[in-house]
């Protein structure tokens, strides 16, 4: 392709309303323009990256007999009616009437969609398992869009969904996919994590993100230094095998802690460490207020805690709720001597504290020597603290560590979630009516550009993996009007073409340093320069990954360029 | 592929929703499903079929340097308003709001969008020409879709936009177009004719409507049956190479015709040709009325009346406003002795008539040997009249056919329609700033689907060309149950996969009759159905096409595919 007739509009300047590298880079380097907030056009450059990363995707797809659709985007508000999300989705879903006034969504996921039509076609458990997928461009109204593709308004994805007759089924589905993301994943060059995932609001049991590992991610993982674990810090569950110090047990004894009102004021003031202290928080859960104990160094975690008691939600009593029961503030309450009726859980770590200090339900108090199951009792040891930077892993391998990451993929196993709120059966092998268990399957494709863009770039522009780049070579001709230069450029063009190279030639009038400054921005793993030493038939090669450069003799180039793609 | 993992749903009963066999067959073989009015879904044998449509559409485009973008659905509509299409567009165009209450177009076409971004991008001269294309969705609101995938909401279409700086290279480009138009319909095997065309609503001067030929078409395309020569009727051009008769001009006659109104009453009642009736009409036209003059055996076409009048529209006027001005009814009107101010334009075969007949502006009254110039004045000649079957080709070529056809492209030659309502400018040679010249280029792929449907078939179902099959071979297995016939199938599965032929292998426990029927729906260029012979390694062979069988033993099958497949 001729650079000349292509679309690369580059900048030198550093977009304004860009907050981010990749998105900066990707703006700079002519790949995307904005056309509204959230909504972006994909220049030729990125076009060509998107099929990359598409093709991935299909053949991965298609290796574990997913069959590809194409659903539509324009979805019966019907449909979302029948599993409650028409109210449920809220003003994310994208809403619009037709000339008769018949409400439709634009779809952002098509559970719906897909549900309607297995329900319509799919009769027999003869028929099952039955995987579709589908690489689309979906619509979501997101409240504040930013970081360019990563949170658009309109971003291309592929959606799978399964259908089956028994758990077994669908177990082996979903550990298909989650190999299946993970080959797509690492075909594609990325460092990322299959991650362990709270469902949120799709449903579903057994859940995975797949995250790429970024500075700019909004999630964190917890991932072992050691193992293949990883999980989101919402839902880690933590390694309960607490050593339990073997010092004796003394006697409770109320002391002054004027003013002592956070964990650590108090440890300081009474010269203990933070472990030592018994946290005591008041939540509301189920419209009842329930005292939650952990160790004063760890933090409880409102998801497990609501999922361990299978609670919609569990909030923090407010401090005038919590003062109306105790006849004192926050920073004073504690586990010993409570009103009877209270139920008191405590994380699993509590168990095995020993001669702790909490807080003595008298302002300005607090007990030291508190003993669990001596002088308070607990309803219930449960797993409910977040994980922390240097446990043990969950699974026994190695310690944990931190890091940022950026959900590219998400796979669930939904169950009869859909089937049947949709009233979409099958009859099993007994003749008897079943609802389907589904499963479904994401990937950002959009996303992926831009989480590649931010794990390959460098202060000049982006640095493209050779698998994903718009272009294999980026051929620079310095001086169009040097004949030989121009000549040795088409010579070299077309023998590259005929060795299947795809190639961007910069054929444009304009000086070597905007050519060069330009090439860096773009990215392409290899560029070779036609300059002055085309008399002696030698071309300059700079390597983007590693910005070395060397000159080649123009009859070693196909060669080298075959040891270096391989 | 194993039929029983994918999703073919086929049918037997014939949809009683369904119109035209085109749509009932792909109904039926299971390639779509509505999801509502005008939206479809399109299953894993339309979605194969699509890919080898757009792969072949990116082909011939990549060919003529157009390049691949992404442009967004959701569309500004402040774009929209500096075009002046958000009112013109009328209820067509669906509008949706977003959370924040801003009105936005989802993209039935994109000249808004991409004339904006070129606008924002391509500052000088240098960087043209360039055309963009890209393959995506768009939507349009139709009144009444019909005809499946013929005329839908929700559809696939390639449109392409291009930029130029002179009309020569605005030219060039179009008939590159016009030309890789050709290739492509031609390499999907359609029946097809490009033809001369009215610029509708989008606007532009230029412009060929790609047709591919079909009873269910709701255009009648005029084309030479000795020549690449066709026309829409509404544009279609006569020969004027009128021969005048030789026979000497006789006195005006005045005669009685009680009770005649039509040409073809009149004409008998006087015992003449229609041909030798002036057809007489009034039209407004400007808010004037005007008389236009035709040969009784020929229609006045109102679009080439407009057209050739530079009005924006040409309206028969009413009898009462005829009455009112000639003080005569319809039938009798004739332009001899008219009104001084009525202005008389007559189509190009008025010139060359003798002696003949016409209204006498009296009920009941015509004249004979009435003579152009000699009895009445004509203001101009033009060519107004529709083209019949017959007359001699325009281009000289031949002589003129009728067919009906279905429109699966559309080129147009813009000029600076969008880029002066969007003062989108650049600067030319001499730093003037200058609107861009466009084209612009569409096919509509989800219909090409259903015209090849349209093209190719029989009583039983689909017959793919080659090129198009969603797969290359159909293998059928007619006992699952039987060894011989299952290991000879997966045998041969494995040897066609390694000779890279795209297989459906259908092994689902099934009567034959089923398969068999569900094949010839389905429609792949070749079937190969291993029964009975199994085990003397014979199989029999359906071409689709011809309906022929015949019996192959299996070592000869690799080569007389290769035979067949070229």
């Amino acid at each position: 392709m001729k650079q000349s007739r292509t679309f690369i509009p580059t900048m030198r300047e550093i977009p304004t309303d860009a907050d981010i590298a990749s998105h900066q880079l990707l703006l700079r380097a002519g790949y995307i323009r904005q056309h509204m907030s959230g909504v972006y056009s994909f220049l030729p450059l990125s076009k060509k990256v998107l099929r990359k990363i598409e093709n991935i995707i299909r053949e991965e797809m298609e290796s574990i007999d997913a069959v590809e659709v194409l659903l539509p985007t324009l979805q019966q508000s019907e449909l979302w009616e029948e599993t409650g999300r028409w109210h449920a989705y809220g003003p994310e879903l994208f809403r619009i009437k037709d000339r008769h006034y018949r409400q439709m969504a634009l779809g952002p996921t098509h559970e719906e969609v897909i549900t309607s039509l297995v329900r319509d076609e799919v009769k027999s458990y003869k028929k099952l398992p039955l995987t579709l997928f589908q690489i689309q461009t979906k619509f979501r109204d997101e409240k504040r869009p930013r970081y360019g593709l990563l949170r658009g308004r309109e971003f291309i994805m592929k959606d799978a969904y399964s259908f089956h007759s028994t758990e077994e089924s669908l177990e082996e589905k979903y550990s298909e996919m989650k190999q299946a993301y993970s080959n797509i994943f690492s075909r594609l060059g990325l460092n990322f994590r299959a991650v362990i995932a709270d469902g949120g609001t799709i449903g579903g049991k057994g859940t995975h993100e797949f995250m790429a590992l970024s500075e700019i991610g909004e999630d964190t993982i917890a991932y072992s230094d050691s193992s293949q674990y990883a999980a989101n810090i919402e839902m880690a569950e933590v390694n309960t095998d607490y050593v339990k110090p073997t010092e004796a047990l003394k006697e409770l004894e109320k002391v002054e802690t004027p003013d002592q009102h956070t964990i650590a004021d108090v440890a300081d003031f009474l010269g203990v460490e933070p472990s030592k202290v018994i946290k005591t928080l008041i939540f509301k859960v189920n419209d009842e207020l329930i005292v939650v104990l952990s160790r004063g160094d760890h933090d409880i975690n409102e998801i497990k805690l609501k999922n361990a008691l299978n609670a919609p939600d569990a909030i923090l009593a407010s401090e005038a709720e919590i003062e109306e029961m105790l006849s004192c503030k926050v920073g004073s309450i504690g586990p010993v001597k409570l009103p009877l009726d209270l139920k008191v859980y405590a994380d699993h770590a509590v168990k095995e504290m020993v001669n702790g200090v909490c807080g003595a339900n008298e302002d300005g108090f607090h007990l030291r020597n508190a003993n669990p199951e001596r002088d308070f009792a607990i309803d219930r040891f449960l797993d409910i603290r977040f994980i922390k930077e240097g446990d043990p892993s969950p699974d026994g391998n190695g310690t944990i560590r931190f890091a940022k990451g950026i959900e590219l993929g998400h796979i669930f196993k939904l169950g009869n979630t859909y089937s049947e709120a949709m009233k979409a059966t099958y009859l099993d092998e007994n003749g008897v009516s079943q609802p389907f268990l589904m499963g479904c399957y994401g990937i950002g494709v959009s996303r992926i550009l831009a989480a590649i863009a931010d794990q390959y770039n460098d202060a000049n522009g982006l640095k493209w993996p050779k698998e994903l780049s718009p272009f294999d070579v980026h051929l620079i001709t310095v001086n169009m009007k040097d004949e030989v230069q121009t000549k040795l450029s088409d010579e070299l063009y077309h023998l590259l073409k005929s060795y299947r190279y795809d190639i961007l030639h910069d054929d444009r009038d304009e000086r070597a340093g905007v050519k060069f400054t330009d090439a860096d921005l773009i990215g392409l793993p290899i560029r070779i320069t036609i300059g002055k030493k085309a008399q002696e038939g030698i071309v300059e090669v700079k390597f983007r990954e590693t910005g070395e450069t060397v000159e080649w003799q123009k009859e070693e180039i196909t060669e080298k360029l075959q040891a270096f793609f391989g």
